[in-house]
């Protein structure tokens, strides 16, 4: 490649994703981070195209790439990856099943592979377990395990970057506004999994997830 | 899926999976034994007919998945993604440039999270520290730590079994030997970069290792 980064965050186009992003370039510039969206299932297309305007127009830094994973349906059978299932609870299940088995540990490591080739040693990504969404992989626990596994895989000294972990969706609508980005986390960004933008259907989990935080953060300004 | 498997194999066609294969379906018996092949790139689409064979055909196991890692050339250069490149050591290198960076890495992710659908709490892989072939994930250490992240990914009892991981390429071939199954490493699996199948080109590193295996076992036989 020829050029160095500092920083490669993992970008869904989601409201987490956006705002590491933001502070991704605040700490480190926008020319010295790069960004990598994984696209999977016919769901999340349109995720894609908003993850594509952040990293291009909106936050402009200096790679953004795009990794198709067909393959995840060919793994697992999961709600995310097929519009006819209805998302909600299976009787017996441990998960919501909207979880798509061990997808942020492949994200990693992905973006871990990248990274190195960039010469970045960090890799950010918006997860948290501060909202109980039941993500096994979306754990502190886990993400420290994975961090190690991943160093020793890649040789190569990469650092997961993990600002929300304990932040609750409220404080990130706190600190979006902070970074002066809540009109671009507002409205440029895809949440819904029915793929209805900004404030979504309202009715799905990541929906309520999302709009209960921000009347949280909300009521707390006015309060 | 309705049914339960005990294990799933990594299987790439060439010697070490087959083998691996072969002991597992010993231990466990074939109908309880998955086994999965990843393909990538275009010099391994012959390697995936030989791993379909072994499946399906001579050791015919109770399942095969054959999944599609096209992403991967996005994410990385690499010679063995590319007809074009040759094969050799990059002058400056740490690793010998037949690396693709973290391949071990997602197979494990992906064959557990194949492995948990199935109720199966064993993944094999072929893998070996014995060669100092320079693959930092097929290290011990790099197994070890990427299990006990993988368990928390999926919260999923995994176990990965390595039965190669001390074991020369010598000692493979009188394993495969001992499970009376020499003529199907010999003349079924596929090692050559080059994408000659058996003995295979003779000439670059995977055909060297394999060959000078070969060598070494077939001259304890006669001393």
């Amino acid at each position: 490649m020829g050029y160095c980064m500092k920083a490669v965050v993992v970008l869904s186009g989601g409201q987490d994703s956006a705002t590491a992003l933001a502070m991704c370039v605040k700490r480190h510039g926008a020319e010295n981070v790069a960004a990598i969206t994984f696209a999977y299932g016919q769901r999340h297309a349109l995720e894609t195209k908003y993850a594509r305007a952040l990293a291009k127009r909106i936050f402009a830094i200096g790679a953004w790439k795009r990794v198709p994973l067909s393959f995840y349906s060919a793994i697992t059978d999961n709600a995310l990856l097929s519009k006819d299932v209805a998302i909600g609870r299976k009787k017996g299940a441990k998960c919501p099943n909207t979880v798509v088995e061990g997808r942020n540990a492949v994200f990693l490591t992905l973006a871990s592979v990248w990274a190195k080739s960039l010469g970045a040693k960090e890799v950010w990504t918006g997860v948290s377990e501060a909202d109980f969404s039941g993500y096994p992989d979306c754990r502190e626990a886990f993400i420290r395990a994975h961090e190690k596994a991943t160093r020793l895989a890649l040789d190569w000294p990469v650092k997961f970057v993990t600002p929300f972990m304990h932040m609750t969706k409220a404080d990130e609508w706190a600190l979006a506004e902070k970074l002066g980005i809540l009109d671009v986390i507002e409205n440029h960004t895809l949440t819904c999994y029915n793929g209805i933008p900004g404030r979504g259907c309202g009715k799905c989990p990541a929906c309520r997830l999302r709009n209960r935080g921000y009347a949280e953060y909300a009521s707390r300004r006015t309060a």
